[in-house]
């Protein structure tokens, strides 16, 4: 039986080595990919669909040694990663400005504060004091759930934990103070529908 | 006489070493300063002073090799620039999506196209698309003479490029499509009082 992708082309399957190890996209549950995967594709078909234009930023490293060699391109001898100062993604959806970060735990019971950093706190409440829409995309890799959780009540989560409180976001509150986005096929997380209900 | 900050601390020169070359900032022109340092600057007077929250993403990388010395940050040891998809700087002023682009040119008559790619010419076009604001601020260095020019400008030059006509755009008619940004003290380049007379 042939398969075909969404656009009408024919599914070929990529050739294999002879006992080469099954490719990772024949996974049935596609647990392999990242939520970084699942939202730069989501994000592509956003840009090809024309429903938004919304980005990851690169990763900011601080270049120390670069080598010309002739005839060639440049070449980063030595280079070390920075702390990034905004969150990873942001740009357009319908006129607003959106702009959030995408972080995954292990945890079956609660969301660590530690995967935050307190300039990207700061960062999400100058944006949404520009008027634009700060938010979190939270995936608890064991069960597959993604949930997105407006930057207001992540700010909640982390005052309280400056004040003294836990340092994580327990399950229950998560589940309590966010959207949650069901996995689909195309896009595979639509975090855009849960933006259309922040905004409605 | 004392000099102070805008914010009331009091300037206090940096020391130099005996025979040591006057420091660049110290020159009365400011001219050995980039457009990239003006305008980050900039930002920071923005984001300081809640006006405006705009960033300039970090250079995209393609990442070879990384060492993991014990006890030490990671290494990148070899890596190469990638051409960035998107356009340089981007953020939100008063709920509006803000997205550009800066480049210089050391001509006096005319601004040199291939100072664009054609996909960051197709990122403003589905910026605009989804209601953002994106536009080219362009610094004539000879004059230090800066515009901003509308996305929907820019445009129609580089379509006028792609049906044979000229590679640049003359400095007339930089002067006609676009707004000109007087060079301030602080911020150096106040680029968001352009936006103002576009959005109203």
């Amino acid at each position: 039986m042939a398969f075909h992708y969404p656009n009408g082309r024919r599914f070929v399957p990529a050739p294999t080595k002879p006992g080469a190890r099954p490719a990772k996209q024949m996974s049935y549950s596609n647990r392999g990919k990242t939520l970084e995967d699942d939202l730069n594709e989501s994000n592509q078909y956003y840009l090809s669909n024309g429903i938004a234009v919304i980005h990851k930023k690169p990763v900011p490293i601080q270049i120390v040694d670069v080598h010309y060699p002739q005839r060639s391109a440049a070449v980063i001898k030595e280079a070390y990663f920075k702390q990034a100062s905004t969150t990873d993604y942001n740009g357009v959806y319908k006129g607003k400005y959106i702009d959030f970060e995408a972080k995954e735990t292990g945890s079956h019971t609660s969301f660590p504060l530690k995967n935050f950093h307190e300039h990207q706190i700061e960062h999400m409440k100058s944006v949404v004091g520009q008027g634009g829409i700060a938010f979190v995309i939270m995936k608890f890799t064991a069960g597959e759930e993604t949930f997105l959780m407006q930057s207001e009540s992540l700010v909640q989560f982390w005052d309280r934990m400056l004040s003294g409180g836990r340092k994580s976001i327990t399950k229950a509150e998560v589940e309590s103070c966010s959207i949650k986005i069901p996995l689909g096929f195309q896009p595979r997380i639509d975090y855009i529908k849960a933006i259309d209900s922040i905004i409605s």
